[in-house]
Protein backbone atom coordinates (compact mmCIF):
# COMPACT_ATOMS: atom_id res chain seq x y z
CA UNK A 1 0.00 0.00 0.00
CA UNK A 2 1.29 3.22 -0.84
CA UNK A 3 -0.45 5.09 1.49
CA UNK A 4 1.46 4.46 4.65
CA UNK A 5 4.55 6.55 2.97
CA UNK A 6 2.48 9.59 3.46
CA UNK A 7 3.43 11.96 6.49
CA UNK A 8 0.44 11.18 8.13
CA UNK A 9 1.18 7.53 8.32
CA UNK A 10 4.28 7.90 9.09
CA UNK A 11 3.63 9.41 11.81
CA UNK A 12 1.06 6.87 12.97
CA UNK A 13 3.40 4.64 12.77
CA UNK A 14 2.63 0.81 13.23
CA UNK A 15 0.02 1.30 16.11
CA UNK A 16 -3.35 1.23 13.58
CA UNK A 17 -3.92 -2.58 12.71
CA UNK A 18 -3.28 -2.88 8.91
CA UNK A 19 -6.57 -3.44 8.01
CA UNK A 20 -8.11 -0.09 9.77
CA UNK A 21 -5.46 1.96 7.73
CA UNK A 22 -7.20 1.00 5.12
CA UNK A 23 -10.57 3.42 6.55
CA UNK A 24 -7.73 5.99 6.06
CA UNK A 25 -6.60 5.16 2.85
CA UNK A 26 -9.94 5.16 1.27
CA UNK A 27 -10.64 8.54 2.59
CA UNK A 28 -7.78 10.95 1.42
CA UNK A 29 -6.49 9.79 -2.26
CA UNK A 30 -7.93 13.16 -3.80
CA UNK A 31 -5.79 16.48 -2.87
CA UNK A 32 -5.13 19.37 -4.00
CA UNK A 33 -2.71 22.65 -4.03
CA UNK A 34 -3.10 25.51 -2.45
CA UNK A 35 -1.08 28.80 -2.74
CA UNK A 36 0.74 30.79 -0.26
CA UNK A 37 -1.96 33.02 1.40
CA UNK A 38 -5.01 31.27 0.68
CA UNK A 39 -7.38 30.80 4.19
CA UNK A 40 -7.24 27.20 5.14
CA UNK A 41 -9.23 27.56 7.73
CA UNK A 42 -12.55 29.11 5.96
CA UNK A 43 -11.99 26.29 3.56
CA UNK A 44 -12.43 23.73 6.25
CA UNK A 45 -15.86 25.87 8.01
CA UNK A 46 -17.20 26.39 4.98
CA UNK A 47 -17.62 22.94 4.01
CA UNK A 48 -17.33 21.03 7.63
CA UNK A 49 -14.08 19.36 7.10
CA UNK A 50 -10.73 19.54 8.67
CA UNK A 51 -7.73 18.91 5.99
CA UNK A 52 -4.37 16.70 6.13
CA UNK A 53 -1.43 18.53 5.22
CA UNK A 54 0.93 16.44 2.56
CA UNK A 55 3.41 18.49 1.72
CA UNK A 56 4.49 22.07 2.22
CA UNK A 57 4.32 24.45 5.82
CA UNK A 58 1.23 26.42 7.07
CA UNK A 59 0.95 28.82 10.01
CA UNK A 60 -2.21 29.63 12.00
CA UNK A 61 -2.31 33.14 13.43
CA UNK A 62 -4.65 36.26 14.47
CA UNK A 63 -3.85 40.04 13.44
CA UNK A 64 -4.88 42.21 17.07
CA UNK A 65 -6.61 45.47 16.44
CA UNK A 66 -3.52 47.23 16.58
CA UNK A 67 -2.18 45.36 13.68
CA UNK A 68 0.65 42.95 15.45
CA UNK A 69 0.52 39.07 14.33
CA UNK A 70 0.33 36.04 16.93
CA UNK A 71 1.25 32.81 15.40
CA UNK A 72 -0.38 29.66 17.09
CA UNK A 73 0.58 27.14 15.32
CA UNK A 74 2.66 26.53 12.75
CA UNK A 75 1.66 23.02 11.06
CA UNK A 76 3.97 20.76 8.72
CA UNK A 77 3.29 17.71 6.57
CA UNK A 78 1.73 14.88 8.28
CA UNK A 79 -0.52 17.91 10.47
CA UNK A 80 -4.20 17.14 10.55
CA UNK A 81 -5.60 21.61 10.17
CA UNK A 82 -8.79 23.20 11.14
CA UNK A 83 -10.18 20.85 13.90
CA UNK A 84 -10.39 23.70 16.07
CA UNK A 85 -12.22 25.70 12.86
CA UNK A 86 -14.60 23.55 13.19
CA UNK A 87 -15.45 22.84 16.40
CA UNK A 88 -14.73 26.32 17.80
CA UNK A 89 -15.85 29.93 16.66
CA UNK A 90 -12.04 30.66 15.57
CA UNK A 91 -13.56 32.91 13.05
CA UNK A 92 -10.66 35.47 13.03
CA UNK A 93 -7.61 33.08 13.11
CA UNK A 94 -6.40 32.06 9.39
CA UNK A 95 -4.56 29.11 8.34
CA UNK A 96 -1.91 30.27 5.76
CA UNK A 97 0.16 28.15 3.67
CA UNK A 98 3.83 30.02 3.41
CA UNK A 99 4.98 27.70 1.04
CA UNK A 100 2.70 26.20 -1.62
CA UNK A 101 0.94 23.32 0.39
CA UNK A 102 -0.46 20.21 -1.03
CA UNK A 103 -3.88 19.21 1.34
CA UNK A 104 -6.13 16.54 1.20
CA UNK A 105 -9.68 17.85 2.56
CA UNK A 106 -12.21 15.49 4.37
CA UNK A 107 -15.40 15.85 5.45
CA UNK A 108 -15.16 16.22 9.28
CA UNK A 109 -18.27 13.99 9.70
CA UNK A 110 -15.87 10.80 8.31
CA UNK A 111 -13.19 11.79 10.75
CA UNK A 112 -15.94 11.84 13.59
CA UNK A 113 -17.05 8.14 12.32
CA UNK A 114 -13.88 7.00 12.16
CA UNK A 115 -13.36 7.41 16.04
CA UNK A 116 -15.96 4.84 16.31
CA UNK A 117 -14.03 1.98 14.30
CA UNK A 118 -12.39 0.75 17.97
CA UNK A 119 -11.18 2.36 20.94
CA UNK A 120 -7.82 1.95 19.38
CA UNK A 121 -8.42 4.22 16.09
CA UNK A 122 -10.16 6.51 18.24
CA UNK A 123 -7.30 7.30 20.44
CA UNK A 124 -4.97 7.64 17.36
CA UNK A 125 -7.28 9.76 16.18
CA UNK A 126 -7.91 12.16 19.23
CA UNK A 127 -3.84 11.91 19.65
CA UNK A 128 -3.28 13.17 16.29
CA UNK A 129 -6.01 15.81 16.67
CA UNK A 130 -4.34 16.78 19.59
CA UNK A 131 -1.10 16.80 18.75
CA UNK A 132 -1.25 19.50 16.24
CA UNK A 133 -1.69 21.98 19.43
CA UNK A 134 0.31 19.37 22.07
CA UNK A 135 2.56 22.53 20.92
CA UNK A 136 0.72 25.38 22.87
CA UNK A 137 1.95 24.08 25.94
CA UNK A 138 5.61 24.10 25.83
CA UNK A 139 5.36 27.27 23.94
CA UNK A 140 3.72 28.61 26.89
CA UNK A 141 6.11 27.00 29.25
CA UNK A 142 8.76 29.36 26.67
CA UNK A 143 6.74 32.68 26.64
CA UNK A 144 5.76 32.65 29.77
CA UNK A 145 9.59 31.54 31.87
CA UNK A 146 12.36 31.00 29.15
CA UNK A 147 14.96 33.60 28.36
CA UNK A 148 14.66 34.38 24.85
CA UNK A 149 18.03 32.33 23.48
CA UNK A 150 16.57 29.38 25.35
CA UNK A 151 12.89 29.92 24.06
CA UNK A 152 14.60 30.66 20.39
CA UNK A 153 16.60 26.98 20.55
CA UNK A 154 13.40 24.81 21.82
CA UNK A 155 11.16 26.12 19.70
CA UNK A 156 13.85 25.47 16.57
CA UNK A 157 14.97 21.83 18.24
CA UNK A 158 10.64 21.24 18.64
CA UNK A 159 10.65 22.00 15.03
CA UNK A 160 13.36 19.75 13.94
CA UNK A 161 11.93 16.94 16.49
CA UNK A 162 8.06 17.00 14.68
CA UNK A 163 10.30 16.82 11.31
CA UNK A 164 11.77 13.83 12.48
CA UNK A 165 8.75 12.23 12.90
CA UNK A 166 7.84 12.69 8.75
CA UNK A 167 11.45 11.88 7.98
CA UNK A 168 11.95 15.24 6.80
CA UNK A 169 15.23 16.69 8.62
CA UNK A 170 18.21 14.72 9.74
CA UNK A 171 20.12 15.04 12.95
CA UNK A 172 22.07 18.15 12.00
CA UNK A 173 19.01 20.17 10.44
CA UNK A 174 16.07 20.86 8.38
CA UNK A 175 15.20 23.09 5.55
CA UNK A 176 12.73 25.95 6.88
CA UNK A 177 10.50 28.40 5.63
CA UNK A 178 10.30 30.63 8.10
CA UNK A 179 11.42 34.20 8.32
CA UNK A 180 13.19 35.78 11.40
CA UNK A 181 9.76 37.80 11.47
CA UNK A 182 7.79 34.53 11.61
CA UNK A 183 9.96 33.34 14.33
CA UNK A 184 9.05 36.62 16.35
CA UNK A 185 5.49 36.20 15.69
CA UNK A 186 5.46 32.99 16.69
CA UNK A 187 7.74 33.64 19.61
CA UNK A 188 6.27 37.14 21.29
CA UNK A 189 9.93 38.96 20.19
CA UNK A 190 10.54 41.45 17.68
CA UNK A 191 12.12 40.74 14.72
CA UNK A 192 15.45 42.86 15.78
CA UNK A 193 15.63 40.47 18.98
CA UNK A 194 15.31 37.80 16.78
CA UNK A 195 17.92 38.93 15.11
CA UNK A 196 20.11 39.24 17.82
CA UNK A 197 19.29 36.30 19.45
CA UNK A 198 20.29 34.40 16.41
CA UNK A 199 23.76 36.14 16.17
CA UNK A 200 24.13 35.16 19.65
CA UNK A 201 23.29 31.60 19.06
CA UNK A 202 25.42 31.06 16.49
CA UNK A 203 28.22 32.85 18.00
CA UNK A 204 28.09 30.42 20.61
CA UNK A 205 28.60 27.69 18.49
CA UNK A 206 25.00 25.69 19.15
CA UNK A 207 22.76 26.98 16.02
CA UNK A 208 22.74 28.88 12.41
CA UNK A 209 19.47 29.79 11.60
CA UNK A 210 19.95 30.86 7.48
CA UNK A 211 16.98 32.10 4.98
CA UNK A 212 15.48 28.41 4.48
CA UNK A 213 17.96 26.49 6.28
CA UNK A 214 17.89 25.71 10.22
CA UNK A 215 21.71 24.13 11.43
CA UNK A 216 21.66 23.02 14.62
CA UNK A 217 25.82 22.60 15.46
CA UNK A 218 25.73 20.00 18.33
CA UNK A 219 21.99 19.33 18.77
CA UNK A 220 22.46 16.98 22.04
CA UNK A 221 24.12 20.19 23.56
CA UNK A 222 21.59 22.40 22.86
CA UNK A 223 19.10 20.12 23.84
CA UNK A 224 20.72 20.57 26.95
CA UNK A 225 21.06 24.35 26.41
CA UNK A 226 17.21 25.15 26.02
CA UNK A 227 15.97 22.20 28.44
CA UNK A 228 14.31 20.58 25.58
CA UNK A 229 13.32 17.15 26.27
CA UNK A 230 11.35 15.59 23.14
CA UNK A 231 9.38 12.94 24.98
CA UNK A 232 6.07 14.90 25.53
CA UNK A 233 5.55 14.33 22.24
CA UNK A 234 5.73 10.95 21.92
CA UNK A 235 2.40 8.88 22.31
CA UNK A 236 1.97 7.10 25.45
CA UNK A 237 1.10 3.21 24.75
CA UNK A 238 -1.90 1.70 26.32
CA UNK B 1 -32.28 13.05 35.80
CA UNK B 2 -30.03 14.85 38.44
CA UNK B 3 -27.36 14.43 36.21
CA UNK B 4 -28.24 16.94 34.22
CA UNK B 5 -27.74 19.51 36.61
CA UNK B 6 -23.38 18.32 36.84
CA UNK B 7 -21.27 21.34 35.71
CA UNK B 8 -20.28 18.94 32.87
CA UNK B 9 -23.75 18.83 31.49
CA UNK B 10 -24.36 22.00 32.36
CA UNK B 11 -21.20 22.76 29.42
CA UNK B 12 -22.87 20.47 27.38
CA UNK B 13 -26.12 21.79 27.18
CA UNK B 14 -29.03 20.39 25.15
CA UNK B 15 -26.71 19.55 22.49
CA UNK B 16 -26.64 16.01 23.35
CA UNK B 17 -29.55 13.28 23.16
CA UNK B 18 -31.08 12.91 26.69
CA UNK B 19 -31.10 9.40 25.83
CA UNK B 20 -27.51 9.12 25.39
CA UNK B 21 -26.94 11.32 28.61
CA UNK B 22 -27.46 8.21 30.08
CA UNK B 23 -24.32 6.79 28.89
CA UNK B 24 -22.30 9.62 30.58
CA UNK B 25 -24.96 9.67 33.61
CA UNK B 26 -23.91 5.57 34.15
CA UNK B 27 -20.05 6.27 34.30
CA UNK B 28 -19.14 8.85 36.57
CA UNK B 29 -21.14 8.74 39.71
CA UNK B 30 -18.82 7.57 42.21
CA UNK B 31 -16.72 10.36 42.67
CA UNK B 32 -13.97 11.14 45.47
CA UNK B 33 -12.44 14.19 47.12
CA UNK B 34 -8.67 15.10 46.67
CA UNK B 35 -6.98 17.20 48.91
CA UNK B 36 -4.53 20.52 47.41
CA UNK B 37 -1.16 19.29 46.56
CA UNK B 38 -2.47 15.93 45.40
CA UNK B 39 -0.92 15.39 41.97
CA UNK B 40 -4.01 14.30 40.07
CA UNK B 41 -1.99 13.90 36.53
CA UNK B 42 -0.28 10.83 38.30
CA UNK B 43 -3.36 9.40 39.34
CA UNK B 44 -4.50 9.80 36.06
CA UNK B 45 -1.34 8.26 34.23
CA UNK B 46 -1.80 5.26 36.85
CA UNK B 47 -4.80 4.26 36.14
CA UNK B 48 -4.71 5.38 32.20
CA UNK B 49 -8.55 7.39 33.25
CA UNK B 50 -9.44 11.10 33.13
CA UNK B 51 -11.29 12.70 35.67
CA UNK B 52 -14.02 14.92 35.22
CA UNK B 53 -14.07 17.67 37.85
CA UNK B 54 -17.00 18.53 39.78
CA UNK B 55 -16.23 20.83 42.11
CA UNK B 56 -13.05 23.05 43.14
CA UNK B 57 -10.11 24.29 41.01
CA UNK B 58 -6.85 22.60 39.68
CA UNK B 59 -3.81 24.18 38.06
CA UNK B 60 -1.55 22.24 35.38
CA UNK B 61 2.33 23.51 35.22
CA UNK B 62 5.43 22.72 35.27
CA UNK B 63 8.58 23.20 37.18
CA UNK B 64 11.26 24.59 34.98
CA UNK B 65 15.21 23.61 36.09
CA UNK B 66 15.94 27.23 37.48
CA UNK B 67 12.78 26.63 39.71
CA UNK B 68 10.41 29.10 37.54
CA UNK B 69 6.64 27.47 37.51
CA UNK B 70 4.65 27.93 34.45
CA UNK B 71 1.00 26.93 34.39
CA UNK B 72 -0.36 25.72 31.15
CA UNK B 73 -4.29 25.17 32.32
CA UNK B 74 -6.63 26.42 35.25
CA UNK B 75 -9.19 23.94 35.17
CA UNK B 76 -12.78 24.18 36.85
CA UNK B 77 -15.85 22.59 37.71
CA UNK B 78 -17.24 20.55 34.38
CA UNK B 79 -13.58 20.18 32.41
CA UNK B 80 -11.86 17.18 32.01
CA UNK B 81 -8.45 16.58 32.84
CA UNK B 82 -5.93 13.92 32.43
CA UNK B 83 -6.83 13.00 28.47
CA UNK B 84 -3.25 15.25 27.93
CA UNK B 85 -1.57 12.94 30.73
CA UNK B 86 -2.74 9.87 29.16
CA UNK B 87 -1.59 10.42 25.36
CA UNK B 88 1.32 11.75 25.67
CA UNK B 89 4.59 11.97 27.98
CA UNK B 90 3.57 15.08 29.79
CA UNK B 91 5.26 13.40 32.81
CA UNK B 92 6.81 17.07 34.26
CA UNK B 93 3.80 18.10 33.92
CA UNK B 94 1.81 18.27 37.55
CA UNK B 95 -2.37 18.96 38.14
CA UNK B 96 -2.67 19.95 41.60
CA UNK B 97 -6.14 20.92 43.37
CA UNK B 98 -5.40 24.62 44.29
CA UNK B 99 -8.71 24.42 46.60
CA UNK B 100 -10.46 21.13 48.00
CA UNK B 101 -11.57 18.83 45.23
CA UNK B 102 -14.72 16.79 44.06
CA UNK B 103 -13.90 14.69 40.47
CA UNK B 104 -14.55 11.25 38.92
CA UNK B 105 -12.21 9.48 37.04
CA UNK B 106 -12.95 7.82 34.30
CA UNK B 107 -11.37 4.97 32.69
CA UNK B 108 -10.18 6.88 29.52
CA UNK B 109 -11.02 3.23 27.87
CA UNK B 110 -14.68 3.71 27.90
CA UNK B 111 -14.64 7.79 26.89
CA UNK B 112 -12.38 6.43 23.98
CA UNK B 113 -15.66 3.40 23.15
CA UNK B 114 -18.38 6.20 24.26
CA UNK B 115 -16.33 8.23 20.81
CA UNK B 116 -18.35 5.24 18.75
CA UNK B 117 -22.05 6.03 20.30
CA UNK B 118 -22.63 8.66 18.29
CA UNK B 119 -20.84 11.06 15.51
CA UNK B 120 -22.46 13.87 17.64
CA UNK B 121 -21.70 12.03 20.62
CA UNK B 122 -17.88 12.10 19.14
CA UNK B 123 -18.31 16.01 18.52
CA UNK B 124 -19.37 16.76 21.76
CA UNK B 125 -16.88 14.52 23.38
CA UNK B 126 -13.73 16.23 21.63
CA UNK B 127 -15.23 19.61 22.08
CA UNK B 128 -14.91 18.67 25.78
CA UNK B 129 -11.42 17.23 25.29
CA UNK B 130 -10.45 20.09 23.50
CA UNK B 131 -11.80 23.03 25.21
CA UNK B 132 -9.51 22.11 27.93
CA UNK B 133 -6.53 22.98 25.94
CA UNK B 134 -8.77 25.62 24.03
CA UNK B 135 -7.39 28.28 26.26
CA UNK B 136 -4.16 28.47 25.28
CA UNK B 137 -4.14 30.06 22.21
CA UNK B 138 -5.98 32.93 23.11
CA UNK B 139 -2.97 32.56 25.79
CA UNK B 140 -0.06 32.84 23.58
CA UNK B 141 -1.90 35.78 21.89
CA UNK B 142 -2.03 37.63 25.52
CA UNK B 143 1.89 36.32 25.98
CA UNK B 144 3.08 36.73 22.71
CA UNK B 145 1.39 40.66 21.45
CA UNK B 146 -0.67 41.59 24.51
CA UNK B 147 0.46 44.39 26.66
CA UNK B 148 0.26 43.24 30.57
CA UNK B 149 -2.69 45.09 31.94
CA UNK B 150 -4.83 43.98 28.85
CA UNK B 151 -3.24 40.05 29.08
CA UNK B 152 -4.56 39.66 32.65
CA UNK B 153 -7.99 41.53 31.84
CA UNK B 154 -8.51 39.11 28.67
CA UNK B 155 -7.65 36.03 31.23
CA UNK B 156 -9.94 37.00 34.06
CA UNK B 157 -12.42 37.69 31.58
CA UNK B 158 -11.78 34.48 30.13
CA UNK B 159 -12.58 32.81 33.47
CA UNK B 160 -15.46 34.94 33.88
CA UNK B 161 -16.99 33.34 30.92
CA UNK B 162 -15.69 29.65 31.78
CA UNK B 163 -17.68 29.71 34.71
CA UNK B 164 -20.70 31.53 33.32
CA UNK B 165 -20.86 27.93 31.44
CA UNK B 166 -21.59 26.34 34.73
CA UNK B 167 -23.13 28.79 36.79
CA UNK B 168 -20.40 29.57 39.01
CA UNK B 169 -20.59 33.48 38.24
CA UNK B 170 -22.36 36.13 38.01
CA UNK B 171 -21.84 39.47 34.98
CA UNK B 172 -20.09 41.30 37.97
CA UNK B 173 -17.91 38.91 38.16
CA UNK B 174 -17.01 35.59 40.55
CA UNK B 175 -14.82 33.50 43.37
CA UNK B 176 -11.82 33.02 42.58
CA UNK B 177 -8.98 31.23 44.78
CA UNK B 178 -5.93 32.23 42.32
CA UNK B 179 -3.41 34.21 44.03
CA UNK B 180 -1.39 37.31 42.56
CA UNK B 181 1.45 35.06 42.75
CA UNK B 182 -0.74 32.72 40.35
CA UNK B 183 -1.20 34.86 38.02
CA UNK B 184 2.01 35.69 37.56
CA UNK B 185 2.94 31.92 36.71
CA UNK B 186 -0.37 31.89 34.36
CA UNK B 187 0.84 34.85 32.42
CA UNK B 188 4.52 35.20 32.70
CA UNK B 189 5.21 38.45 35.11
CA UNK B 190 6.16 38.77 38.22
CA UNK B 191 4.16 38.91 41.05
CA UNK B 192 5.24 42.35 41.43
CA UNK B 193 4.18 43.64 37.92
CA UNK B 194 1.10 41.51 38.70
CA UNK B 195 0.68 43.38 41.87
CA UNK B 196 1.81 46.67 39.72
CA UNK B 197 -1.03 46.03 36.94
CA UNK B 198 -4.29 45.13 39.40
CA UNK B 199 -3.78 48.57 40.93
CA UNK B 200 -3.76 50.26 37.66
CA UNK B 201 -6.78 48.45 36.55
CA UNK B 202 -8.61 49.37 40.22
CA UNK B 203 -7.79 53.05 39.94
CA UNK B 204 -8.63 52.97 35.87
CA UNK B 205 -12.52 51.47 37.35
CA UNK B 206 -11.92 48.70 35.63
CA UNK B 207 -12.16 45.61 38.01
CA UNK B 208 -10.94 44.48 41.22
CA UNK B 209 -8.75 41.84 42.18
CA UNK B 210 -8.74 41.11 45.87
CA UNK B 211 -8.15 37.93 47.96
CA UNK B 212 -10.70 35.52 46.48
CA UNK B 213 -13.07 37.42 44.59
CA UNK B 214 -13.00 39.18 41.16
CA UNK B 215 -15.16 41.75 40.52
CA UNK B 216 -15.76 43.92 37.22
CA UNK B 217 -16.62 47.27 37.27
CA UNK B 218 -18.19 47.09 33.55
CA UNK B 219 -17.88 44.18 32.01
CA UNK B 220 -19.05 45.84 28.20
CA UNK B 221 -15.70 48.42 28.75
CA UNK B 222 -13.87 45.31 30.08
CA UNK B 223 -14.83 43.58 27.30
CA UNK B 224 -13.74 46.51 24.60
CA UNK B 225 -10.54 47.45 26.48
CA UNK B 226 -9.04 43.61 26.53
CA UNK B 227 -10.47 42.74 23.31
CA UNK B 228 -12.01 39.70 24.46
CA UNK B 229 -14.48 37.99 22.45
CA UNK B 230 -15.97 35.24 23.95
CA UNK B 231 -17.27 33.27 20.80
CA UNK B 232 -14.13 31.07 20.68
CA UNK B 233 -15.23 29.44 23.36
CA UNK B 234 -18.45 28.73 22.38
CA UNK B 235 -19.01 25.20 20.42
CA UNK B 236 -19.80 25.94 17.14
CA UNK B 237 -23.38 23.96 15.97
CA UNK B 238 -23.13 21.63 13.03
Amino acid sequence: MSFDRTPLMRRLGGAVPEEELELFDSLGRIGKKYAIGHDLGEECRADESIMILQHGWTMTYKILRGGDRQVIDVNLPGDVLGMRQILFNYDDYRIEPITEVFAQKLPADIILRSLGKSPEIAAQVMWAMMSDSAFSPERLVSMGRREAPKRVAHFLLELGARLDRVHLSNKNGYLCPLSQTDLGDILGMSAVHVNRVLRDLRERDLLTFRIGKVKFHDREELNRYAEFEPSYMERRLH
